[in-house]
């Protein structure tokens, strides 16, 4: 059970709540440390009874933390985990033997309702189910055999916000336990909360500039390789739902396929570009960018290293590279924040969305 | 080795090449199944030497194939097929152990830089390796242990067509032969080239009044589910590469978790729907849609459930539901073509691509 956040006036300022729960983040890491214990529990199951396959599954913003998942499962334990296809479980009834998986259920309310059924399914089938949820009494803790709790506190905006954030930290936290790497990885987080704490505000002040001239902006990729692919995606949908810029993820290479041959100036390239080993894929889909005449936005840990970029939104250097992907999305949903109030747009309520998707 | 097209002259016509490639699908088709001798002995190799995880890398089209083939071993031999990280195996040098993994590596001219690398360090790792490519003499076929050629003739045109179904047909047929019903498959193919054969012609007269209306149309989503979600990712990839229209591929369900705020009648949404299993998800989907006031487009062999779509270009039923991505992709084909020619472009030759793209 996540500690309660002191209950709030609504505010009628359009992004009030988007932009607090943004604010919060670096409070709302710390209280997912508290669960340290629940997620060494988790991990110990894990190396005992499950085989090194991980199968997240998740939608949207759970879907994106997944794509981290990938990265952390695949650098830390050396783990394969895949956003495995919910479809093929839940709509076939024939798919995989998933008996032997760590099975991952992601999802901030815990009500979507096809991941609650394709964990439902994965525990009768044997599989170690865990529940990755920001509400501990949610249907989707109810079927997963054990419940990571996101301890973000309630969010009332309907793009998330802290929960991302809190989702890739709980994936860090499992795959370092997992790889008995777990006290050095809540240390790391930690320090990673201190660092948003001074972000969150620095770019607060510098983002309404950048974002301005993208008022008139109808399309955009957002370009990352490595865990930052995951950032990509994320930033790329708070764009879709907040600012509705038809926004589009990439990673650096897949732009070179095909994707680059739609660019022009009024089609800008938001790249993130942080110091690990992918970065130099990062490097050469931006220079693809620059000789195509797309405008380019650079954020990340390594920001600077991106010539000719237009704007940049540099982020600073976590303790562990693979913690990057916390700190780069902040500019991102900042940068969300102020181009929806520059457009006239609410962030905190998205026209056609509710706060929890019941969509099959 | 792939039966050689005739030599052609080269034609001024813009798109008169890619217009010609897809023309040439169904003959392309039959070629592949000559080869079907050697995805039997690949089948009993996987079936021998590895266990149920297959692991597909490829960039741009190959991907979107890879998308498919997710389907076709996870419901004919139900293994769990991934499209894996290269990123985490080419750049970190830490990644998951690939030993006992089939491991396809997916290019069309067989030289994607990074496609080959994994193989080559997949097969050191002791994977059973097999190069999915158009050239039997590339460097991807030189580094993996078995070579399935793709048959499909040469590709001059930079968008891939031919070989893209060439390769959801050869994952569809390696998936049946591990499963053991191989032969049922290479007829089921056989038919749907017959199809094929039909429906092209059929199509080119009807796409261009269909396309036209969206000359002015800079944004779009393609929404598919279960294997048809390769087909929209395969849409959307031809709209970016020869229409420089912004179209981005999603699960009807994930349109749901955020992206759907973002639509008007001038951001169409293009719904792959097709009699199977995930039907119920693009239905829905659909119906999503019309209450956000977007414009609906329907294709696939379930066009007609689609209520209330501005316009349909529906494809007859194929011998197996799992092959439909076969047929429905074609219209999107056809679109792309008509599309490109209305907006003045050259899809022969988009801005800023070659045929063989070696970005890492």
């Amino acid at each position: 059970v996540s500690s309660p956040e002191p209950v709030r006036e609504p505010s009628s300022e359009p992004g009030a709540r988007f932009l607090d729960e943004i604010r919060e983040q670096p409070r709302a890491l710390e209280r997912l440390l508290e669960h340290e214990r629940e997620f060494a529990r988790v991990a110990a199951a894990a190396r005992e009874r499950a085989g090194s396959l991980v199968r997240m599954v998740g939608h949207g913003s759970s879907d994106n933390a997944a794509s981290y998942g990938i990265y952390a499962f695949g650098l830390l334990p050396r783990w394969t985990a895949l956003r495995d296809s919910i479809t093929l479980s839940v709509y076939y009834d024939t798919g995989p033997d998933v008996s032997g998986s760590l099975v991952i259920g992601l999802s901030q309310s815990g009500q979507t309702p096809d991941v609650v059924e394709y964990v439902r399914r994965a525990r009768r089938a044997g599989a170690l189910t865990v529940a990755l949820t920001n509400d501990a009494g949610s249907d989707l803790a109810r079927e997963a055999e054990a419940v990571l709790p996101l301890g973000a506190g309630p969010e009332l905006a309907v793009a998330a916000t802290k929960t991302y954030v809190n989702q890739i930290a709980a994936l860090a936290l499992l795959a370092a336990h997992v790889a008995g790497e777990g006290a050095r990885m809540a240390d790391a987080l930690r320090e990673v909360s201190a660092l948003l704490g001074e972000l969150v505000p620095a770019l607060e002040h510098r983002v309404s500039s950048v974002a301005l001239p993208f008022a008139y902006v109808g399309r955009m990729f957002v370009i990352g390789r490595g865990p930052e692919y995951a950032t990509a995606r994320e930033i790329a949908l708070k764009l879709l739902e907040t600012c509705r810029t038809a926004a589009e993820p990439l990673t650096a290479t897949d732009l070179a396929h095909g994707p680059v041959a739609a660019l022009d100036p009024l089609f800008p390239v938001w790249t993130i570009a942080s110091h690990d080993a992918a970065l130099g894929a990062a490097v050469e889909g931006a220079a693809r960018v620059r000789e195509s005449g797309g405008t380019l936005l650079a954020s990340g840990t390594a920001a600077e290293t991106i010539e000719g970029a237009a704007y940049r939104l540099p982020v600073p250097e976590p303790p562990l590279p693979l913690l990057s992907p916390l700190l780069s999305v902040v500019p991102g949903q900042l940068f969300a924040w102020a181009l929806a109030r520059a457009k006239g747009l609410d962030p905190d309520s998205p026209r056609g969305l509710s706060k929890i998707t019941l969509a099959r």
